[in-house]
């Protein structure tokens, strides 16, 4: 049985390059030879174990590569096609995913529906960080790549690129909307893009990092708040003279910016929340009105399947927004330990990293 | 100067009838004789103290009555007309309207947004528990009863219904729906009628008192929860089977509902608040599914406006809902006192009273 | 190779019973003997010539029988369940599908969109007037049948009630709407019933059958129109007061009832059209306000797939409407050929007829 | 009575500068001095007879100038800001405005609906084309302007802006969208800004006129058509490699656009319409699918209301969008005639004209 190389979660505090056998497929599956692929912050929340999984799985869920081998039943696609999956591979064929909510997908479950179940890749099965990954229900989560697009410029749109405008989009930003964004990491910044390319024209980020609120400000900011220099919210109000904000994305995970984005609410506001929260979260009183003040929280799970990578590949090649800082950093797969050591401690500035096996 | 009766907020644990001045008005508003009005909860509230209101203020928001005079700039309605007006009376011109949200109107303000602003009567105006009514802004908030429907067909239009039927339709009810609404007083058990108006195919109903449960069935209820007969969350996964409900509606202000309202719904589902809350909110981190559920968050201040009051009253008119059974008690003016003593003890089985001047 | 019956287009004018094949099934197909079908109005016209199929097909889009043996890629159904499959059958995988538009699914074309492409029984493949039918992307499409249903509670789901509700649906219905719908076949009836599912609380039904008139009343009209009694679009505005209505549902397929539909709109209506045309259409200068009405044309075909299918028979099992009234007659398979003179030629007071083999 | 300079309409082909009297104003009106306006295409349609208006009609409908009065109940504003006006002027009190059809508002009908009874300045009553105007329900209407922002930059806001977004804004334009834009005069160039602004990553232009080609590819346009050149509908499937468009903009108004609008959409495409259409139109049937392709054509009319301009006013303030090519031309009230007579015949590659008191 032919072998390969992995990235495979050890314990807490490990996750190591090993071999695996190259995965068999089933008729709905496709094999993917990996050309590209990226660390993501969930990846550093399975290495510190704070999210769990099991022992020996292959981490990694944004995959940019060439299809290998394909399906019996699996229709559209030919080997030797460059291809994309998104993080996110739901079925399609839930009763879950009929109901708009494909990303929760539980396309086993009796009656289709579980909370992230459409998160598989370095999940529930394994994952991007390999020289060859097993992608299911291949006819609806394969997307072929333009030829005029490197492995690179399509890197972000598995994961970062879908779930940062998803924060826009849930948000249901309008032509005229002043926007917050909350953290300025790949996240954060994608949902400026996001925010910037839906017709926001007040658009602030909040972060403390230099470097990301330069790169915040090419994104599409039009100011830019550093935490550290006083009560965010105030300097919120203070640019929104006293109105509020329209959308506030949350792209952390914590209280403190759960809470600050409820608090730069205007009356009738939504928080769009992307963050993957580690506590119990507290709502204040007074910011939510008791109740009474039309505000709406919404939370997304990167939406995933073919078309939504088409359409992100579209933004890209349409030169909209150029993501290409974001990728500050390049290893090969033999180095991802090294990579991910770079990346969990923040490190030279990193914002993503691409991993060629 | 002309003098009126009218129930009248003191201090904390008194709400009295007084004599004042019949109101003036100004070109945008018109006075309204009242023949029949209400006591919400909300009024209970104040009466406690625990949500303040000047010393002196008339107290109610539920006003029918006969347009005694109008403003010079108001038109569109003649003296002599049946009329009600909503409980919450935007003014429709601000920015904040313009913005979809008028319940949220702050017409004065500087930029139009003040939460609960267009909450005006017994709040920061003299409100409808009185012989007269001033209405602000009467071309946009005065809507004519039909002649085929009697002052207490249409006496719950102005804040129940419009309420309740709000927490559905925020909730974006679809065909087919699974919904459980939590507590069955007058605002629950119009967010059933709502939600069946809508076409929710599963209602259940969560309360413990018979004679509510017995009202919601009535009204759409398909299934009835006791929460003293064990977790009303297993109660819901029971009926639905395991799958949770599409919406859950919040219609107390309680962390007790509030949490179990997320914890019953599906992934991708929608918790509609309704309650007045007067304690900060915790949201576990399971419930939400550590923010990745694609689950949301909505609240909804009773919307106002003439149309909405012509559509409400067109769905008594219709004999869809028949809400008459909330009307348990009928009082004198004179007798508010009494009324009051009645309804914020829940004596009697009280749901609605009727108040006659 | 074993042999079942079937009901086949042969030429313009014929569709015979003869002998089949009981059908092949792929890796993600289902076979379904079949226990229940009906005629629809659209085979009728496949059996005039008025829409063209290929000799020597199937025809029938509405099957409800026994699951005989499932493709070894189909997931979460067992052999011997009860089911129903949806008119259209998408499958869910293409680009369409991702879209938003599934039953203009065309899975295997370049870009997965073709106009109609979902609708695949009895149309581009064998369809339900049969002993047997291969139901495709079956993991998608079929739906399990509630124990307590009879075959005939769920024989309109599959298309009528799917169709009918789709044009309240999409005419985006609000609590408080008044709607008219022309011609109250089963398709119009079952619209009226959505109409009424979603909160309209005015609903006029057109027609001249007297039977059908009767049969709309009980499903939810406020009024009737006999269109022979006087210019419906004047006995409209006389019952909406001259305001027309917000929303109106064309269930014929005629110049005369499309325009009809767009002059009963007031400003800013919307036309949801149902009808399958037979010729170019016009759109009247005025009755367009001279495309400055902000008006809405919308056109449905039949939304498909398991969770449609599961929530429409909801409906039936909630009681919320009884569509038993529109079975009006009953032949076995081996009399289909007079079921289709009968239906064809409205004979007897005929709404839908049902078919068992 | 003091007097001023108008442009008034006489009779077919003849608007002439003339004398009246400065207008009064009511207590919910304001005056406002102009400091500069516009010639709109629909007043070349008023001009040359095609629409009519009464004989003496001061013609307009595009104002920016200064606050000189207040009417005594309106709020808000102080004499002496500078101010625009949209286009059309709703009440926003009446029962259309709250239907969430301000545009089609007729405040004192019987029902508040009136087609196209928002239009209200150059139509109904005294417009802009003039050295005061009358400003009606001024609280809702008037809009200040930021003052970084010069008369020209927001000259477009009041119609042009307006109307062109709100043919991308109702086309419902996602990100990643094709988009065509029929006819590249100012509608059409805002619309294709519009569609930009939106996500749209894909747009195309339709015109034959090189100058506004050329406008078109800066403001958004990725390709551009000229339709003498062969078949638009040919052009634009080359162009999207047969799949057709997400949405096509008409933006001209007459039956040849209007159905290559509606060929060059994907099934289940939207035509947003915003032409002002002078003939029947004619639907051909297969561009239709029948009425099966679920597609919609959906019409608007101008949105206006004070929020609405902040909202434009704030997409000029951001950069996002730079419309100052649009105004070509500058002229004197004075010399309003020969502006006319440069406009009407499109003579020297006019696009939009300033006009200065």
């Amino acid at each position: 049985m032919p072998k390969m190389k992995a990235a495979i979660f050890v314990e807490a505090g490990r996750i190591v390059l090993d071999e695996k056998p190259i995965p068999d497929i089933g008729p709905l599956d496709a094999l993917v030879r990996l050309t590209t692929t990226t660390i993501c912050g969930t990846d550093v929340h399975i290495l510190k174990g704070e999210y769990p999984v099991e022992r020996g799985l292959t981490i990694g869920h944004e995959p940019v590569g060439v299809i290998e081998k394909l399906g019996s039943a699996v229709t559209g696609f030919k080997e030797g096609q460059r291809v994309i999956a998104g993080a996110i591979t739901p079925s399609f064929t839930s009763n879950a995913c009929m109901c708009g909510c494909a990303s929760q997908d539980g396309a086993g479950t009796k009656h289709g529906f579980k909370a992230m179940g459409g998160w598989r890749f370095g999940n529930t099965i394994d994952g991007a960080q390999a020289e060859y990954i097993r992608v299911p229900d291949a006819t609806a989560n394969l997307s072929p790549v333009p030829d005029e697009l490197t492995d690179e410029q399509v890197l972000m749109c598995p994961d970062i690129m879908s779930t940062g405008f998803s924060g826009a989009e849930n948000g249901a930003i309008k032509i005229g909307d002043t926007v917050v964004v909350f953290a300025l990491g790949p996240i954060g910044l994608c949902a400026v893009a996001g925010a910037k390319l839906l017709g926001a024209t007040t658009i602030i980020g909040v972060d403390t990092v230099p470097a990301r609120l330069a790169v915040a400000k090419k994104l599409g900011c039009d100011h830019v708040v550093d935490f550290k220099a006083g009560d965010p919210v105030e300097q919120i109000m203070a640019i929104t003279d006293g109105r509020g904000v329209d959308v506030a994305i949350e792209a952390l995970g914590t209280q403190q910016t759960f809470e600050s984005a409820l608090r730069s609410l205007r009356p009738g506001g939504t928080l769009s929340s992307l963050g993957v929260y580690s506590t119990d979260l507290k709502i204040p009183l007074a910011a939510f009105s008791a109740g009474l003040g039309d505000n709406k929280i919404v939370t997304s799970l990167c939406p995933g399947g073919k078309e939504r990578m088409r359409r992100l590949m579209s933004v890209v090649a349409s030169g909209r927004i150029d993501l290409t800082p974001l990728v500050t950093h390049r290893f090969k797969l033999d180095d991802i330990e090294a990579a991910y050591d770079l990346f969990a401690h923040q490190r030279d500035g990193v914002l993503k990293v691409a991993i060629t096996p």
